[in-house]
């Protein structure tokens, strides 16, 4: 047994949990009209409702007791300051930084980072600028139509969903993501664009990530196929890397490469350089707005008690339904056609930081870690797997995220979506009694053996958890926030669990045997040692590809 | 106790799970050479793998006997023919009938269904044909050059997905699919579109859906404010849907109405009417081909032994996980980008048919009941979320898709693309052992305590449980083969949990508080009672709306 599910809290909430699961939400709210005012708290431009949980005071007070026991409040102050919490690859965490509008240094090992981080962004402010008002030209001359952001994992999803989120009403530039090593992808994105006007940006840290640099090499022969001239490449593809002699080694001038440094990870990366699409797509100051949001929010994680801490008591949450309650997943449901690609985004963020096994000293956990998150937006899922969330087996506790205001608004739209997301949360917290089902079937006109066999169907046990996150609107100033909540919430579980929220080990092992695998698809004659099926497979696939 | 949970294969099941929960898959294949052989199957255009998970002989027998016992060759021939097997709505589930190419009646309540669908069929290819040749025309004399589908749930998730998963190589036709009520997603798509040139297809069969109607009633006003008179709506406007009243209300033209019937569920729609989309998109021929190889898939499921048919041991590999190992979830990761959108497909087909907590005559279960379904394209999941399936703590089943050919081909994109694919699966059941990985470390030249250190981040556990399935291509044939397989692998679990796969109450409750929250959000004064939360919302929304 490990020290933290031995610890007299861990015993003390397994021991609440018993008293919580005999409980229903409608009684804890019919006998508490401050409920809300209770549980619901602000943070920059978000307002947290977290009422609809299966808590009570004595929860909080144990969850806040646990963050206690795991010194969460220093260990937020050393993500801040710059130690290397990142205790496996050596590293700090300081993906804050990128963002630090305080004026302030943030010192690592006894040097300022952010002349660093001024210096990079001004030049994104000078890049995109120069690109979106058609100063920076093509190789015959021509201003560029579209951007071409190649990366993978967090060289993609950050850049792709706040694009996605954040559509300019009159774009100058059309954004495209390539990705996938499926050649579909890119294949089908060139398709509609012009060699002169198009401007790749290819994003990869180490600059020798392999979809990547594939994916690059085909977009640069597809380039140079009209282009004809190599030296044409320098005005067509740009860099975000930190590996400066393989970008030039590409033929990309390293005076066109976006730096950022080894304490920006992968999936923290988007307040990096790792933004510049974003840049070219909403403009260097709506960039800047995103860093104030994330920066915002920061400063709440930092100095807000932990009782009013709204990344704390949402992290704190998590632990309780995973730990005490047994649930695999997370559902987020926004109700805002912009936050699509959110759900994807905290795919990544949420499970390559606490999918792990070992604590931060190497000892197997004996409790569970990160949740599956799982989504999509919120009036779709309606009419696709709420179902489940209703009537199913499995507890999904599920955040809801809606803007007060629209967009793009049209007629009655915005206030139909607003009373779906309210519904929703109500629907599942009260659920439906066996008594009010039957008086509706009654006055229905149903009655004797068909009403029996119909009742239980229209029942709904109700007491399902949800979180309702809501904005004024969806803006860059917002979505900053928005996503730095979900990263300091990441931040606090891993605490919680005493694991390295900041490496990912997990993705080698499929990397390395993917090296042997390609030579035995191509070569002549296969000769890995697999297991029977690895092996079955690729005879089955050597064959009916000759 | 339910009568499922006491039977002796249910318990013998329990127990043999304790054995294996013990065996490591590496162990299984080393003692078995012919895993592989005996391990696979095929189907139509299908290969499925399944070897790779943790299953023996033993296993297979028990969940088989598990099969029989509850009857399943009796279910799936009462499927088949037409027997009113959604007991709550008293309705036949005969999807099948829709691709029946069998040349054979299939009666309901003593007529034969397949005229009317040869009906359909043919006024489908009539009405496609003319669109995508330029015959239809718009109100000034233009031809269609953009469809607009404005549907939710199964008449919006089909269509998608399988026109996303086949773009013809030259589309003659822009389609778009118009779902979320948010404002967001019509105004954006009309962004683009011209109103002479525009279709809109409104698929809902009541033509009451909320969010269908308000979507298609906006785009009405759109297409009105430049068109100006309400008999060119005729033109432009076309309904699939069984109401014909309600149709011809909203100005279409009931000889534009394509009509599906009450045995053709929302989630099994889109081999009838609902699939216009895919004719428009892909050509009726193409149609034609995604229900011959659903049909060959049919056929497979009514006529091969349980013990060789492929929805059968999905399934009962399905309940294996869910009910003994406690896997809430089950991950699709495609290695094709065209099926990106499968996975939201396959989450409302799996979700909504088995999220129910009670068996067909009204028992609550005791027993785990449909899984959440979740996952994404695969090479984008290794540098997002494998993390998690590699080194997390909870058990995810996962399916890996994948083409043997590429219908992109790129050098050597798609070698790459399936050497990750084979290394996934390997690395899920191998993992890494310390032994291995401390070697690796010593080459690396590592040692003492920073060897042991980073050592346990290291270790891979492995023994996690994937299927394969693999097809030549992804065309229109494999990918009806490739949902019909879905379809019945989501029957095969509610024949076992003794549920009705084929409702869907839980979607109730949250539309009906709907209603009334619209009002109150709308309303001078709000006058409904609810918990404290609710209401604390909806004057937080009203207070900051106004």
């Amino acid at each position: 047994m490990s020290s933290l599910t031995q610890s007299p809290t861990w015993l003390a909430l397994t021991q609440h949990q018993h008293t919580i699961s005999t409980q229903h939400l409608r009684d804890l709210f019919a006998s508490d009209p401050d409920r809300f005012s209770r549980f619901s708290l602000h943070a920059g431009p978000l307002l947290l409702d977290y009422s609809k949980n299966r808590i009570t005071d004595e929860t909080l007070t144990l969850l806040l007791d646990l963050a206690a026991q795991a010194r969460l409040p220093e260990w937020i102050a050393r993500m801040f300051k710059g130690d290397k919490i990142n205790v496996t690859e050596h590293r700090a965490a300081l993906h804050s930084a990128l963002r630090n509008s305080s004026g302030k240094p943030v010192m690592l090992n006894g040097t300022d980072v952010m002349p660093d981080i001024r210096r990079v962004l001004l030049r994104m402010r000078e890049f995109s600028d120069a690109v979106r008002q058609g100063r920076w030209l093509g190789y015959t001359g021509r201003p560029i139509t579209d951007v071409v952001n190649i990366g993978i994992g967090g060289s993609d999803l950050g850049p792709a969903m706040v694009t996605a989120a954040l559509p300019a009403d009159c774009h100058p530039l059309g954004l495209h993501f390539v990705s996938n090593v499926d050649g579909a992808d890119l294949t089908y994105t060139l398709r509609l664009l012009d060699p002169e006007t198009t401007l790749f940006i290819v994003a990869s840290k180490t600059f020798t990530t392999q979809e990547t640099l594939l994916n690059a090499h085909s977009a640069r022969a597809w380039f140079l196929q009209q282009a004809g001239n190599p030296d044409h490449v320098a005005r067509h593809f740009v860099a975000l890397s930190s590996n400066c002699e393989e970008v030039s080694r590409f033929g990309i001038d390293p005076s066109h490469m976006f730096e950022f440094w080894d304490w920006v990870g992968g999936r923290y990366s988007l307040w990096s350089a790792i933004g510049l699409s974003i840049a070219l797509g909403i403009g260097m100051d709506g960039f800047e707005s995103l860093l104030l949001g994330a920066f915002e929010m920061d400063e709440h994680f930092q100095n807000s008690p932990l009782e009013r801490n709204m990344p704390v008591i949402l992290g704190l949450l998590d632990v309780w339904y995973i730990n005490f309650f047994g649930a695999q997943t997370r559902a987020i449901l926004p109700y805002d056609q912009g936050l699509n690609q959110f759900i994807s985004y905290i795919q990544q963020l949420n499970m390559e930081s606490n999918g792990k096994h070992v604590t931060r000293s190497g000892q197997t956990v004996d409790y569970a870690t990160g949740a599956i998150i799982w989504g999509s937006s919120g009036t779709n899922g309606q009419h696709a797997y709420y179902q489940l969330l209703h009537q199913g087996t499995p507890l999904v506790p599920a955040d809801f995220l809606a803007p007060i205001e629209s967009r793009a608004p049209l007629g009655n739209h915005h206030l139909v979506l607003l009373s779906n997301f309210l519904a929703q949360t109500e629907a599942l917290m009260r659920g439906k009694t066996a008594t009010e089902a039957r008086r509706e079937l009654e006055q229905a006109g149903m009655k004797g053996d068909a009403l029996e066999q119909l009742l239980p169907h229209k029942c709904f046990e109700g007491n399902r958890p949800s979180n309702s996150i809501l904005f004024q609107k969806l803006d860059a100033h917002t979505l900053g926030a928005l996503i730095a909540l979900y990263e300091h919430r990441t931040f606090v579980q891993s605490i919680i669990w005493d694991i390295n929220a900041f490496d990912q080990w997990g993705v080698e092992l499929g990397k390395q045997l993917a090296q042997g695998i390609l030579t035995e698809l191509s070569d002549a004659t296969p000769h890995g040692a697999h297991d029977a099926s690895t092996t079955g497979l690729i005879r089955h696939l050597r064959f009916h590809r000759s």
